[in-house]
């Protein structure tokens, strides 16, 4: 038996442990999941005879290293800023890992040692980052291959409810850390280039300049952007393209609601308001606003914000409750993001029979024989349930998929790396579409960015 | 003689040096003024036989420990993050020290040591901080000595241009670094007290929310709250006050024409433009604005900030001359804020014969005697030319008259310390009136903090 050290167990590993355990007997896997809680790695192995859980506490360093050490290849799934102690340990023991996390610098640096051992470090195995670079890199490769210059690429991911659990006035429900929606966006303007030239959005503007999408049978999306879109610039090869911009997906509206939020200051997360647990989310509201003996919450707020009496927005604020004075903040010295954080999620948690969605869109602009041409391609994905949801599915399979794939050998290239390889993306992109996870590729006129077109 | 040790001969110390040798001979003291650059050091002093000019470097230990162990106090006008060497050095070598800037937490570190050996060492005697601290200490402390109960203080201070000199639409001239102008009022909220509630204004609002002030003789002004309101409620004594405010003042309509600036994102300070030194200030402008092929950069901007075709902000943005193609950035990977910086440099830099002006506004509100009451306070200064300036003045006497009044061992309560104490403020005040820096209090009805009545 080949033994697979997953490590975590959280909302993210739910089909990556299943399509381990399905492969498990065929492949000869045994699969141990380790967490410092094992209730949930348990509840996901159940009684499988292929599979065990072990209490792992990733900061103890010899039950850490005994566990790698047994092991012929190691999964982390824990946050990020956790990988790099695994990731000495798998150099150590000369062990393949794969995450599904961005490259850090610490991780970068590994890079020499994972290499001289031949070691395969796949990292960026995701959904975002993942199924994005190689479903992008994939068309970028055919274009080129056929000739084709790159001009324009466009691409966008949003974590979203499905339509048939879209039942508030946002579009809107948590289906990932809530936390890092509310501070998205926050410290740099986002950066990204328009037909050459270098444009900038600080971000108080971020969620007024969003651009509109349209995916057949899903109706209409919007988009904001990401803070790093030419992170990827010269990893994808697109030093001369014109037009590179990465975004996040939201149902229409959502953004121009969002906004109110982040002019009155209530996504900020680098100081704390006083006396925070007594408060009502209207004080809160109200700690925002001008001090009258008169003039009401509401009142001060529609004016502040220039908000008409009959603008959809003030719906979307009142179906939170955020005027409400007897709901209570609660949290002793929070900060403005942790008690907006607090509000929405009293709104936005999902339901018990709620699912999910992941929805993709990469536009490629290219020239090819002195014409100009554009590929749309995009992706939806549904989740089941609360436990194999979207987020679930389209983090963890790319990941499952690879760690079998690196197990037999058939990702070999050595070093730390994301899968931007045809011999990486082509086998994975392809076992994906078994899983319902594919994109519909289609040829459209090429516009070029234009707001006229948008 | 008394040996008096100036490091630094910037901006600020023309009267300090000034004050310093018109009483060299009555108060035998002799001047050295130590500088790397010792050509304005020089031009200050003049052919005045009881000072000379030295060159020093302060971060040359040696020379820097001969010159402070040479002199009977030190006055560092440095600025504030060199002064702890000198510090310590004056702490070795038992001399008195006074800096007109705010006590750093390494300053503050030294409390200890200098009291223990009987030191002075006078900071934040400036004009803010400084005579915004003895002009407010001084009024309160006479509120409570009548047995009032202190409920308000407000605080504003500007450093502007003089009404003869006010030359533009924006009423605003650079009389200091013109890079703390443009980047004001970043990082967290402004934080302060209305009427018994916790307020908070983020950056992007901060420019929206002035309060208007006027001042006999010289009408109508408007300040934008400072990010440490709360910062010496404990050390005024200010723990059961309502409302405590403080703020910067400039002209009425200045913030709103900034704060197109603040929106558009060009007082960020914490990234870089790319190719910035090619751009035009058109070019500039235009990279916060979205591409299009046809629409100009004027009418982009316009409908960014929603600048309506007769809004007095427009003047005061073409006034600048922004949307110029043929101005040229020449900063090699600016920043915003830099290259913002430069382009206000252009208009807003002061003539040779242009004078600067500084205002100060104290709101003081108290009870007594179960009756509301309030004092306003208020002071403006002008200067006499781009050598001899408010600021300098401001600035340079408090510290000048501290100095001598260590000197001369009429302030002499060991510590680290700021001027809070009658001891300092009674006779420094009484001394700056004979300079023209005079405070004019009125009783006027106590309002309170209300929007209705500002």
């Amino acid at each position: 038996m080949r033994k697979i050290l997953v490590i975590g167990s959280g909302k993210s590993t739910s089909y990556l442990i299943k399509y381990l355990l399905d492969k498990s007997i065929e492949e000869e896997l045994h699969i141990i999941v380790g967490d410092i809680n094992i209730q949930n790695a348990k509840k996901l192995i159940g009684s499988h005879e292929n599979a065990n859980a072990i209490t792992l506490d990733v900061f103890d360093k010899s039950s850490r290293q005994a566990a790698i050490e047994n092991a012929d290849i190691v999964v982390s799934m824990l946050p990020a800023r956790f990988h790099v102690e695994v990731a000495k340990d798998c150099i150590t023991y000369r062990k393949n890992m794969v995450t599904a996390s961005y490259v850090s610098d610490d991780m970068q640096k590994l890079n020499h040692a994972v290499t001289e051992k031949g070691l395969v470090f796949m990292n960026e195995i995701g959904v975002d980052p993942g199924i994005d670079h190689m479903s992008a890199i994939k068309v970028i490769d055919s274009i080129r291959d056929k000739g084709g210059k790159m001009i324009l690429f466009e691409s966008f991911t949003g974590g979203l409810v499905a339509p048939e659990s879209d039942t508030n006035l946002w579009n809107y429900k948590f289906t990932w850390n809530p936390r890092n929606v509310v501070v998205a966006g926050q410290g740099s303007a986002a950066k990204f280039l328009q037909e050459d030239s270098y444009k900038y959005i600080p971000y108080n503007r971020l969620f007024r300049r969003t651009e509109f999408l349209e995916i057949d049978g899903y109706g209409r999306f919007e988009a904001y952007a990401n803070r790093d879109s030419l992170k990827y610039q010269s990893i994808y090869g697109l030093n001369s393209i014109k037009t590179l911009y990465r975004g996040t997906i939201r149902r229409v509206g959502f953004s121009r609601a969002w906004n109110m939020f982040v002019q009155l200051g209530l996504t900020d997360d680098s100081y704390s308001i006083n006396d925070s647990e007594n408060m009502s989310y209207r004080d809160f509201i109200n700690a925002f606003l001008p001090y009258s003996p008169t003039d009401s919450t509401e009142l001060k707020f529609r004016h502040a914000l220039k908000i008409d009496q009959d603008d959809i927005v003030w719906d979307k604020l009142e179906e939170l409750d955020i005027f409400s004075d007897t709901k209570m903040v609660k949290i002793k010295r929070g900060t403005p993001a942790q008690i907006l954080q607090k509000i929405l999620m009293d709104s936005w948690t999902l339901e018990a029979d709620d699912k999910d969605m992941i929805v993709m869109y990469h536009k490629f602009g290219y020239e090819l024989d002195g014409k100009q041409h554009q590929i749309d391609s995009t992706m939806v994905t549904i989740g089941e349930d609360q436990t194999y949801t979207a987020m679930a599915k389209t983090v963890g399979l790319p990941v499952a998929i690879a760690t079998l794939s690196i197990l037999n050998e058939k990702i070999t290239t050595p070093g730390v790396q994301i899968p931007i390889t045809k011999e990486v993306y082509e086998p994975i992109l392809k076992e994906l579409e078994n899983f319902g996870i594919k994109f519909s590729e289609k040829e459209v006129p090429y516009l070029g960015y234009n707001p006229l077109n948008n």
